[in-house]
């Protein structure tokens, strides 16, 4: 079952406390659709400038990303992001935003992503979400992100948001402003309460928690030795979930516990290396082992 | 087969963002011993002023708690700790400290708990733990808990102690500290070599990550909604592990990977009320069926 990701393409500049990069590709689309692309095919929804490199769009195609929904607009610049990654490579400094062309961003789908089933709104306002949301009549299972950005200035906008989700995923000091409730136990439910049929809070280096009316468990992150960008982290973990998701073409109660741990033995690649750097490198094979690995770690 | 715990015996002081308590009974060998009684049977030594309440005493010796070990020095006072809690409930500040008799404590072992095969060191100077030790020439599994304070100032005889043990157990913070390494995965590691043939690193509300020479896995906390004093979880969490292995008279990885959920199973009670109150209203029964809430949390 296809998979259509709406959601930010970018250059990202980023500076972690041994290394640095420069306008390498990013953006929570692209994190998404890669870290899915091993499990289902990905239509991907986002705005580029004319300074986009054409082989990034390869990249992406290659791993059998539907590209027609990127769109490359003339005279404009891509979105662009500088962060600084602290010494604990958890915490992170935002030193530049230049929203370009992702600002005026009002995604129109291609007719041939209308009729999709499986749906995930990345980085974009509750509003530019909802518009989507419109676009797909027929998704059966549809999957948002939110940040900090929007719970302080978008809050009504997101409440309407959440009657119409299935699934909210925002991270634990999101999930804490959004509620007041310092627990995260209480907070994930709070959420759940404005209308999600489940909630995941991501902890970064300590994995995520799942909500649902008749369910709290949480599951640890992946210990890999090496963390060398955390960058897309969420991102990628979301597209792993999403991904078993569509593929399985279920998301009961237990596909979506399997689809969590995919979601993050995905992530834990990923923050391996620069940009896609580590996920160019690995497949289904690599991503079935850790599963492997990650279930002996948990039984006992 | 029986437990030997050394450690403080105090009366703690407690603020939280909504509740407070003056005095209640606490220490880590209090906390230690009482998670582990639940599973075999306890040697407690301790020191404690002419001011300790005899009731404490009684509490502990019918959990079956052998107080044989505990002193109670004439014209002295009990070690006094109060603490703040922030609002997250996982960080805290310190008020004050009041050592007491605690500062002179030298553990001299009855005769009868010198053939100890299991040992626990709990909060103390390396110093003391090693005379500690010198006593117990018949253990077969020795753990000690470590903080920043003897990191700090005594690096070089917590070195020693590293040597002598097979376990050690300290906080994410400490084993930074220790290693200077920020990625935990490598921290824990760094931390096997200097001694112990394992190391876990407790993570709070985050869990806990067990590390041996064939062995990385980390196990997440239980998801308790009800967080009201968190005084205490580390030294519940190591008393419910040791009490479980000495329990199996056991320490294979297998046995080690089950006393380790055990841990977090009855740490998870502990902070759900101040002082041992939860824990005080608990048996076996209530752990074991969230033992198994918490196995099938992590079944998928």
């Amino acid at each position: 079952m296809s998979l259509l990701v709406v959601g930010s393409v970018a250059l990202d500049s980023v500076e972690t406390p041994t290394e640095k990069r420069d306008d390498v590709l990013g953006g929570s689309a692209v994190f998404f659709s890669y870290a899915a692309s091993y499990f289902t095919p990905v239509q991907l929804v986002g705005v580029v400038g004319e300074d986009w490199p054409g082989e990034h769009t390869k990249l992406l195609q290659a791993q059998g990303i539907d590209t027609a929904g990127l769109t490359i607009e003339k005279g404009e610049k891509t979105f662009r992001w500088r962060g600084k990654y602290l010494p604990n490579m958890n915490d992170r400094e935002t030193l530049e935003v230049h929203l370009n062309v992702f600002e005026k961003f009002n995604p129109v789908l291609p007719a041939a992503y209308r009729a999709s089933k499986y749906v995930f709104l990345a980085n974009g306002s509750p509003v530019l979400q909802m518009k989507v949301l419109d676009q797909v009549p027929q998704a059966v299972l549809k999957v948002a992100d939110t940040m900090d950005l929007w719970i302080n200035i978008q809050r009504d906008e997101l409440m309407q948001l959440l009657k119409r989700l299935d699934g909210l995923v925002l991270n634990d000091s999101e999930a804490k402003l959004l509620t007041g409730d310092e627990n995260l136990v209480r907070a994930g439910h709070k959420v759940r309460e404005l209308g999600p049929k489940f909630v995941i809070i991501k902890k970064g280096e300590h994995g995520a928690m799942f909500f649902s009316r008749d369910e709290t468990y949480v599951m640890p992150a992946y210990p890999t030795p090496r963390v060398v960008d955390p960058t897309g982290a969420g991102d990628s973990f979301a597209g792993g979930m999403m991904g078993y998701l569509a593929e399985r073409d279920s998301w009961n109660p237990q596909t979506l516990k399997a689809a969590l741990a995919y979601g993050i033995v995905v992530a834990s690649f990923n923050v391996e290396d620069f940009s896609l750097e580590r996920m160019k490198v690995i497949g289904r094979p690599e991503l079935n082992q850790r599963m492997q690995d990650y279930k002996r770690m948990l039984s006992f």
